[in-house]
């Protein structure tokens, strides 16, 4: 090892510094490319109209656990996480691609079921299953869906464009898929130490929803397209609202305060929070896998959605210099900080 | 275990009937999706132009072994596999969207690695990195590569045009990458036994490289259409001559008849063929990774191509009653199987 150079542990470097680093000697070459990497999704112009493109991954033992993961469930969920990023551009999804890396001990019927759920959540968002590549993997299941879709130039929304002032609204409410999650794991826990007992999840079945079936806020774009409502800025709350507020202040280069009393938390999520001895706040803030929106809109756009029951104003945007905070209930004033996904660490 | 349906194992079906079983519901709902699943890559029509995108998933343990693959060329590799698949609906690639599932094992250092290799092969082939997914995994690594492409609607070539009478043509010479591969698998075995033997691969650069970074044919599409020559069908050579033949078969509702000795073979792989005691012949109808291009033409075309020295002749498309075979140099007559991965078996 004596002349071996020291190597980074990627796990010290978490998510976001993992891929500025790689990212950062990328160079744009095509006039055709209007977004690289940065957003929810890149951008491309087709001349008649802009092309948007995303790809999340799904990982066994890191995005799922097979355990408590109904496979059509997966399946649908995997579609769906990839079309939020669409919507977040304010774009409309039309195509999903399907790459899927499957070992020997998942069975014909399984993939089955996993295509099934794949196929409804195409058949409720109205998009097309267009390909992909199936292969083989020498243990546990990747899912790769690549998502496509369009939107006029002047349509798209993208992280970058909030301004000082703007209000910073979030749709639906956030931290019930992280207690969802928490559930499952509990029950997992507890079904290790006595396969004979059965699964306590009937009290917890919206939350575990939120987990397991998550759905894509199409309805949300389709209100301020209504309502000819363009966002300053947009991000799909997939790592916790916390996360996503960074990500606009940094590439819209602001600030921005959150009010921990307005953000929008569902009883059933806060109840099992407190079960769990966690505060609904930090579930909602870096919880993550919601999958609703955050987007800045001007003050007088505000105003032609604030009745919308479903959409919550939880702070505003304000100069860089002030930074990313949150106002909690007790007055207290915190920074913001991301967490991204940690399970390498 | 009783009351359970019998399930069936993935292997049984083989990577296209698993695919056939898993495509067979799909439905088509927009009307901007001109070609789904079943070709080199899906067809989006975006009014001005079409948009191509196609996705192929690289497997550690399955399509690399680290102890012989450097990463920067697997990260080469990853890129150029897509745009092959570009290049053969005859299209022009522009974008790759990168999904990276990694275990905490890798540094950073290895990362950029990666990395470095995808942005060569972007700066050869001009085509942007545009965005992607990094995520971690349990257990090795994932690669999932979207590639983007354009084409103009007439310029598009599907599997599925060849007519009887059309002549099949193949660039470079097959089989190369699977004896590199031999050759490599072979390095492994002895050095694993005797770790201070050196690797013995000088001999054998040209296949090696063949495996480890394999080109994508934009040379050509560029001189097919230069040449005012659209071939009537098109496939990229990623499993092998024989399973590509019947591909287009399929697709076009032909048969084909190949000449084993018009097959282009190089004399380094036939003679690394001899070492493993493989016939050369094998490599090349089923080896596969070559990434060459095989297409039919017409018989008027053809002779506007034929003095091209890199354009193989190696049979012709027959009416589908008489079956897909190949004519070997003893004069026997053989019945083409596909092989596809066999990885799950």
């Amino acid at each position: 090892m004596n002349n071996k150079k020291k190597l980074t542990n990627i796990s010290s470097l978490g998510e976001f510094g993992l891929i500025d680093r790689l990212t950062g000697p990328i160079k744009i070459r095509n006039k055709e490319t209007v977004k690289g990497v940065g957003d929810d999704a890149a951008v491309i112009d087709n001349g008649h109209h802009m092309s948007i493109i995303t790809k999340d991954l799904l990982v066994e033992g890191v995005h799922f656990d097979m355990v408590y993961t109904p496979l059509k469930h997966l399946g649908y969920k995997a579609v769906v996480v990839n079309l939020s990023d669409v919507y977040a551009m304010n774009a409309q999804p039309l195509q999903v691609i399907v790459g899927l890396a499957v070992s020997a001990r998942y069975s014909l019927e399984a993939l089955e079921e996993l295509y099934a759920g794949m196929l409804l959540a195409c058949e409720k968002y109205k998009v097309d299953l267009v390909g992909g590549d199936t292969t083989a993997s020498p243990t546990g299941m990747t899912l790769s869906i690549t998502a496509v879709g369009k939107a006029k130039k002047d349509s798209i929304v993208y992280r970058s464009g909030a301004k000082p002032g703007d209000i910073l609204c979030v749709s639906g409410n956030l931290g019930a898929a992280y207690c969802g999650l928490l559930v499952l794991q509990r029950e997992k826990q507890t079904f290790k130490a006595n396969p004979n007992m059965q699964p306590g999840l009937n009290d917890h079945a919206y939350i575990l929803e939120r987990q397991l079936k998550p759905e894509a806020r199409k309805d949300i774009i389709e209100m301020l397209q209504k309502a000819a409502v363009k966002p300053t800025a947009m991000i799909d709350i997939s790592d916790g609202l916390a996360s996503e507020v960074l990500h606009i202040c940094k590439q819209s280069m602001t600030g921005a305060t959150i009010f921990e009393e307005k953000i929008p938390v569902d009883r059933r999520m806060a109840q099992t929070a407190h079960e769990f001895n966690i505060d609904p706040t930090t579930c909602a803030l870096s919880g993550g896998e919601d999958y609703e929106l955050l987007f800045a809109v001007s003050q007088d756009d505000y105003k032609k959605i604030e009745a919308n029951e479903d959409i919550h104003p939880v702070g505003y945007i304000t100069e860089a210099s002030l930074g990313s905070h949150l106002l909690t209930s007790s007055g207290q004033q915190v920074k913001l900080t991301a967490q991204g996904w940690d399970a390498l660490r």
